[in-house]
């Protein structure tokens, strides 16, 4: 006899996103599908001297229980550097430092939603966020994406209905779409939320990706005071392998996620937390972050234009200044999902848009990754993505 | 204003073990209320290399996103460690691993229970499995514990209630108990739970750290065939600042474990992983394990020699065959909450019974916990725990 699993079990389903990635497994595809940091900008041998000196120097409290809110001095680094990259004030008791930024989205949804609380995410939408919250069994209701920014209108009314617990809002680069908050939608956005009763979260694991463009201060803590969340990780500017990411939240709410985080995992890996504390100190942080985002520049203007070189007429993309993804908009009626499949017999790969779409949307969008290809893989994949495109246009004629 | 918290909130609380431990951050207190291996045993220089040698070797893999189940080596050498050290079959297909044996718990409640079902606990149980499961919102139901295991007549009986979900059961050196189920119990109680559909949850974290007695089989694979699943952790055997555990599921259970590791937090630390395994494979941890019960032996010996010496008539207390703790009752009628501030003054601490107890008993019990302290601290805090105690006595009388 076997114990039957909860409820929830129902609704919640593995990644599609890590399912494609198995089949991009097979090195002679080339894949734009993951959403990986290129490997080839980790500051290897830096974070192998870190570890080094710090096991060396503090082994025995590198190595032992620690507390769920974190290493102090890490929880201080990340103020100051907010208050120096970003301009806003924050204080490091309010930091809470967490297994990759994605558990604070676990977090949140244990500490506010009960089933059927509404939570506002964005259309196209975090596929991770979307998956953590399922397993509080809320209602999804979506808020359309410009170019600048979320569709006002649309998020008016949401707001004005019952139980929305939370909007959930990636307001740089966003995954998938790339698309970056305008300062005057920021502003707005802010402006409704104030009036609101609703939590804004707020993830921001691409900010300092920026590599063109104007510096956009954040909604938490910038535009809007209180009843905000802002998430951050190191997975994009150090390493993703640490699991390392925080939540900045205000002495209430902090102390409702540091009650979750004990029971879900104690605290986070000392280990990772000290050896990227000692790695940040040690090294010239700026330095290396600009390294990255001259190498994600290229590669981004490499995809644009190749795209635009090789890419049959009526495929619309955006353009990011930042981030990791650009996102694709198909003529009306195509489904990208039919387009994998070619694709991947081409030996290339992408994530078709639908997953990113509560509603069931978004057939004929699919989101393809510049960071983790160079730049002569980056042109190859898109003749090949140009090939696939041509056979599938001209096939729906 | 401020959104509301979910209604899970009002049920669950910060760890009163974690709110004593701030009190015994004092340095003239003698500490027995944590839960801590003794970092003099950590293995720091080996940690360092393994470290180090990983970081220049395979630096990339190890900074880079991986599989949400593990690296598969290190899940190979947890399977074959069971086949030698425990006699059992595991195979390394079944192992997720997690961030530390907290994440399981986590994990489990997700994906098994509902709102109102019934969770059997041990009484007294561990309390981080309280607070994890909490957030599930389940019924607990307690069966009380002998010295050499469940009652089974209890046992059977909850067995027969409705909606009993699963029996969380700590068989090797309990915490808080440090009580062990004999082989006659355990295969007793896989009677009972074939007959049932509930599923059995093994949790192991103490069962290498015998320093005493005859080796007992896991109930999990050894007595029980399937409807059971088996945590672990590196925690007390290598060092608990990796936050590196695991789980043994079969395919179906894994499955959905799976699903909710990817939502909760897509992997545990690359860093900590890898650095493991190196460990592991470069070192003797037979040798190290040894070094690790030998001296915890020598420390339980001290404390249990010193608490008959010193401690008035009346007290009694269990005598471990390994692990980490040991259990103190007073006489009916006293509270060891109203001895623990008697014992803060007098430069003492432990962990008073109660909150172990769900039931709201245990009010004349209490924690020792003999791992970290050395034998020259364990002799001075008993001898101040002995004094609090007589007068406690007197003050009774």
């Amino acid at each position: 006899m076997a114990t039957k699993f909860a409820d929830r079990m129902q609704t919640v389903h593995r990644s599609f996103i890590r399912e494609i990635l198995k089949v991009t497994e097979d090195p002679s595809i080339i894949s734009f599908a993951g959403g990986l940091p290129n490997p080839e900008l980790f500051p290897v041998e830096a974070m192998r001297k870190a570890a080094s000196d710090v096991l060396a120097e503090s082994g025995k409290e590198v190595l032992q229980y620690s507390t769920t809110e974190g290493y102090q001095p890490l929880r201080k680094f990340i103020a100051d550097r907010y208050k120096s990259e970003k301009g806003i004030e924050v204080d490091p008791e309010d930091i809470l430092l967490t297994t990759g930024s994605q558990q604070c989205l676990d977090l949140l949804g244990k500490v506010f939603l009960n089933s059927g609380d509404r939570v506002i995410i964005e259309r196209p939408g975090y596929l991770g966020a979307i998956q953590s919250f399922s397993f509080f069994q809320p209602e999804f209701v979506t808020v359309g994406l410009e170019n600048d920014g979320p569709d006002l209108n649309e998020l008016e009314k949401i707001l004005a209905m019952d139980k929305v617990k939370m909007f959930y809002a990636v307001p740089n680069f966003q995954n998938p779409s790339g698309l970056t908050y305008s300062a005057e939608k920021r502003k707005a956005v802010a402006e409704l939320m104030a009036e609101s009763d609703t939590l804004f979260i707020e993830d921001d694991p691409y900010g300092e990706l920026r590599f063109m463009g104007e510096h956009q201060t954040p909604l938490s803590k910038g535009y809007l005071k209180d009843n905000c969340v802002l998430l951050g990780s190191f997975s994009k500017i150090a390493a993703p392998g640490f699991r390392l990411g925080w939540v900045v939240a205000e002495s209430e709410v902090r102390d409702k996620l540091v009650i979750a985080k004990q029971a879900s995992d104690l605290h986070t890996s000392t280990v990772s937390q000290r050896i990227m504390y000692r790695f940040m100190k040690d090294n010239d942080i700026d330095a290396h972050i600009e390294k990255i985002r001259e190498r994600y520049r290229r590669q981004r203007e490499t995809m644009v234009e190749c795209i635009e070189k090789y890419f049959p007429e009526g495929v619309e993309i955006t353009k990011p200044e930042g981030g990791m993804f650009l996102w694709i908009t198909l003529p009306e009626g195509m489904s990208s999902m039919d387009l994998l499949d070619t694709a991947v017999a081409h030996k290339v790969a992408f994530v078709p848009g639908r997953p990113f779409y509560v509603d069931g949307s978004g057939e004929n969008t699919f989101r393809l990754n510049f960071s983790n290809s160079d730049e002569e893989h980056i042109e190859e994949g898109i003749k090949r993505m140009a090939d696939c495109l041509k056979d599938f246009f001209s096939a729906k004629k």
